[in-house]
């Protein structure tokens, strides 16, 4: 049997009650380690909590050579932990469909996932986002203009974005990053945002929420990672109470 | 304090084990029981789990009168539960900016939602989904049809939506319901829905997921509440593979 975790947002006490006894009653613990990260807790820190040992899991484990934790999983009870909410990320729908291709039965225990918590974090409301986008560092000759396609789009809909920020090894996107990425897009293209909402570690017990102009928002300290961007719409008259409550608008 | 907290999707073990510790240790908790349900929980099992009281909310009680809570959470630990992750209603951003206006701290602990379940659920990819919407039942002289125009919109733009199914006290919109609602606007229209995915109980052992057209999808039982569905645009063949396999597409 393969179990895929979630884990929720932010530290190890962001798991589920139903998780957490189906993680310390498995024969094997892994952790996916690639897609997103628990910023509020150590491997050791997880390690010490379920009382099991816990094994990280890098992109080529999981995309390239499941097959020995697959093999496990074919009688063994094994688990496959990730932060957030399970198959937010393709890759874990991938390994789902190799499981059960091989007649593994599979479960899924939900949790947090930042494209929910947001709404409570910024009272945008969730019916009113559109599709959301990824930005990428821009790399040698490559810097894609997608997530502006996006954005551009949402707003004429009148649907705020949610803004995923790049993750690669130890680098971390910012908000500030993120917000300068996107003025260089919006200055090619004549285009103007004129809101953003930053969001730093959602799930913490003191999370960092500002709202205001590029210019504004480049110049807040948002601390460490994980960050997280919204582009809103033309807010409802609730919405920007909220955000001149809650952050600073 | 006021705190929100989220109990997730199904039954009482679905909180997070952040939440459990502060509902264990609040003044007082109180469960808000209109804008959806923990179908696998009874306000007994939740009092016998937390090892407290717990005080059931009706709408009234939220949105008119919240005083009497609110005066609570001036000197003591005030909890506030709701199913799924707090603030996808936004009758709950209000009561948090009521809280704040009279200077009462407030916390929110984020849990699975519905929003993001469906996508390890269904396979289909969280950044596929534009717009959600609500379908309510249809009352005597008003038949809404805003929907439909939702679900449009998404499949010009190629993306999935995401519709939530009305509750009413005791009642409780089907997948059965939802289609035959749809189809009956779908044919005042002439468009076409070549595609719908019913699930029910998510969150729970046994969620029942099936993807088909109208005619299949009306037909088959998916068993007691909750019921959401999925109106998906053209798939793609990873997202085709995994209905295939977990949903009987």
């Amino acid at each position: 049997m393969l179990t895929f975790i979630g884990l929720g947002l932010f530290d190890k006490t962001d798991v589920s009650e139903k998780g957490l006894s189906r993680i310390r009653n498995a024969d094997r613990v892994y952790l996916e380690c690639y897609t997103s990260r628990l910023m509020g807790a150590t491997l050791p820190d997880l390690e010490q909590f379920y009382g099991r040992q816990v094994t990280p899991l890098y992109r080529s484990a999981v995309e390239q050579d499941p097959d020995a934790m697959l093999e496990e999983a074919v009688a063994k009870d094994v688990v496959f932990l990730c932060a957030g909410d399970p198959m937010v990320s393709t890759t874990h729908a991938d390994l789902r469909m190799r499981a059960a291709s091989r007649g593994i039965p599979t479960a899924i225990i939900h949790a947090a996932s930042i494209a929910s918590a947001v709404c409570g974090i910024s009272g945008l409301q969730n019916y009113r986002f559109g599709k959301s986008c990824s930005l990428p560092f821009p790399q040698k000759n490559w810097f894609p203009t997608t997530p502006l396609d996006v954005i551009v789009t949402n707003l004429s809909l009148r649907l705020h974005t949610l803004v995923y920020l790049d993750i690669q090894d130890d680098r971390y996107m910012t908000v500030s990053d993120a917000v300068a990425l996107l003025e260089e897009m919006v200055d090619a293209r004549k285009v103007k945002i004129p809101l953003y909402v930053g969001i730093a570690r959602a799930g913490s017990d003191l999370p960092v929420v500002r709202a205001g102009t590029a210019e504004k928002i480049r110049a807040c300290d948002f601390g460490p990672p994980l960050h997280i961007l919204i582009v809103p719409a033309e807010l409802h008259d609730m919405e920007r109470e909220y955000l001149e409550m809650f952050a600073g608008l």
